[in-house]
């Protein structure tokens, strides 16, 4: 898709220009195939604030016949170290290059000095976060993955249930990989994260890795997994339980479920991301849980599993129509159970677009 | 294991000590896992040159219990983000953290400047590598996982194979999920990189990404994948044919294998890495084919799949016993086809050890 690449490279230039940079040398490889659609592992791109003509792609020997497949339009050079090639290119053209950006929060310490040493004649300025600005609202072809990694999460865990892969007498780790595997099924290329199955009082632990513990009847059951397509990243977390639910657990549950469709409700455009934590935050805090809370209540998923915006009390900023989120409460007792109930959606004017669409009904199994 | 990670921590101490430094903090995830046992998301380390009692480990609400859990021997702070404030705690005793020393090879540009801000009192040095010096030459568990890992890598090519996963008519696709399910059923926690599987002429692109061609009698396959234990990588890489193999295959093959066993032969300790690269290297040039190949010899390998050294004809210094390097050859005829063979071994004093033992002789199937 060279014409897509191509125009979040025109957004990005009118960002440069903005800022009175000539160039951007981009680092971040998640940046680079966002920028470029390259998924190598090794990549440097320069690009020119003025032209397309002037933007350079550099990579190492394994990945030519790749960067000429995924990227026909783009000048390619192929040196290694990638970067430090780009930056003594901008060296010999200075006069095209005199105030280059470099993407500052990456860019390490040692490896500026390395640039600087190669810079000759070149200003480097530090220019964090302009490709992640744009990043941040998802464009239709973003959104179309995110949506197609949702349903593939949707569909394996619909499966899961159906097939009865979720019973006691099964492990963690048996879940995890029957849910992994049904994600693959349903044309995930690979598992977003490492999945979370918590059974019993595992799932107290928000981030509990599978074990070879047993499901039992009567547990919770946390399960927090995403698919990838295209590298976009879905991420869902459903809590069920075992069994005929206690009262404790039911009333676990219906707080939690509450407070993720307020945290859902406030998600639209011009809506301070702390105000969205708190919207689903002040549920659980009225019903006397609030230090039963310990996270965030969501974050933005795109590229990674985990970008910007924050939602929480300490996030900054607010919403726009196009960002993708997730809104992902939860309350844990430790030594009894937890429940956490997430999904992904995407601000839109009005109502967000929920993309993980499993029901967040208590599900009995 | 706290006893091994203390270990370890001494270990560091001495480097710092030899540098002059009082202390030094630890923001690389793979240097904490390393130092400490601690497998989250999120943390850092500040480790005190003088005394285990003055280091301090840094997470967030999310890992409260798994650090607990994984590293009860140490001080452990609760607070995010954490790096922050391990250089807010430094400034605190700035009597005793007067020189500390951070990762300059991880810390960004812009993190940097947030330590500067904090740190009143306490002069930041860089101090890129200590760590990783440490990680080069491996202890005897790190040895125990990564032969657990190719254990489990040879394990999966073997039933792979014996029962009829690698036929004409599947796509490389399949393959390679086949493969990956074989190394979770061995014992291997995940998929150590994304699986190589490359038939006919994709087998000449060093780092083909499998997609739905159809394997076909007469290809070459190449086949490259590892498992992880314990957080330790295997990588190995076997090319097989389909059919009877024509007889540029087999002399194409009997190259790389002579190539990859002089490889082998030079792995020893003392022994410049640039010159176990020329041993390999000059089979195959002497055989006209040094166009072909197009990539380093061989890295190292422990927790992360690719790590120093490098064995390449620019790498610089010498292998010493109980370093773990891929030794992987490889020669590509562009729309032909191309062969790849790689194992994982340790330097031992005399021969070295290998991890991943599936043969290497031409398998046809």
């Amino acid at each position: 898709m060279p014409h897509l690449h191509a125009i979040r490279r025109t957004a990005l230039r009118e960002l440069l220009r903005d800022a009175e940079l000539d160039a951007l040398l981009v680092t971040d490889l998640l940046n680079i195939r966002y920028l470029t659609g390259f998924t190598g592992s090794n990549a440097a791109l320069l690009v020119h604030a003025g032209s397309e003509t002037e933007t350079v792609f550099c990579t190492d020997g394994r990945y030519i016949a790749q960067a000429e497949a995924e990227l026909p339009d783009l000048e390619r050079v192929i040196q290694r170290p990638s970067a430090d090639a780009l930056v003594g290119r901008a060296s010999q053209r200075r006069d095209r290059f005199a105030r280059t950006g470099f993407e500052s929060q990456h860019v390490s310490v040692e490896q500026h000095d390395a640039f600087a040493g190669l810079a000759e004649g070149v200003e480097l300025v530090r220019a964090p976060g302009f490709v992640e600005r744009l990043r941040l609202v998802k464009d239709s072809d973003e959104i179309a993955a995110l949506r197609s990694a949702c349903t593939a999460a949707d569909k394996a865990l619909a499966d899961l249930i159906q097939y009865g892969g979720l019973r006691a007498g099964r492990t963690e780790l048996e879940v995890a990989r029957e849910l992994e595997g049904r994600m693959l099924d349903h044309g995930s290329a690979g598992v977003s994260f490492e999945s979370i199955v918590a059974a019993g009082a595992n799932s107290a632990i928000p981030h509990h890795r599978p074990t070879g513990a047993v499901l039992t009847t009567g547990d919770l059951v946390k399960l927090d997994f995403g698919a990838t397509v295209n590298g976009y990243h879905s991420d869902m977390t459903r809590t069920v339980v075992l069994g005929e639910p206690a009262p404790w657990q039911r009333d676990l549950y219906d707080l939690v479920h509450r407070a993720q469709a307020a945290g859902c409700d406030a998600v639209r455009p011009g809506v301070a991301v702390a105000d969205v934590d708190r919207a689903a935050r002040g549920v659980i805090e009225d019903a006397g849980h609030g230090e039963h809370f310990i996270h965030g209540l969501g974050h933005g998923v795109g590229l990674q599993v985990h970008e910007a915006p924050s939602l929480a009390t300490t996030g900054a900023g607010t919403l726009t129509a196009g960002m993708a989120v997730t809104v992902e409460p939860g309350v844990y007792l430790a030594g009894r159970g937890g429940v956490r109930i997430e999904d992904t959606l995407v601000v839109r004017d009005g109502r967000p677009e929920i993309l993980t669409l499993s029901t967040k009904e208590l599900v009995v199994v």
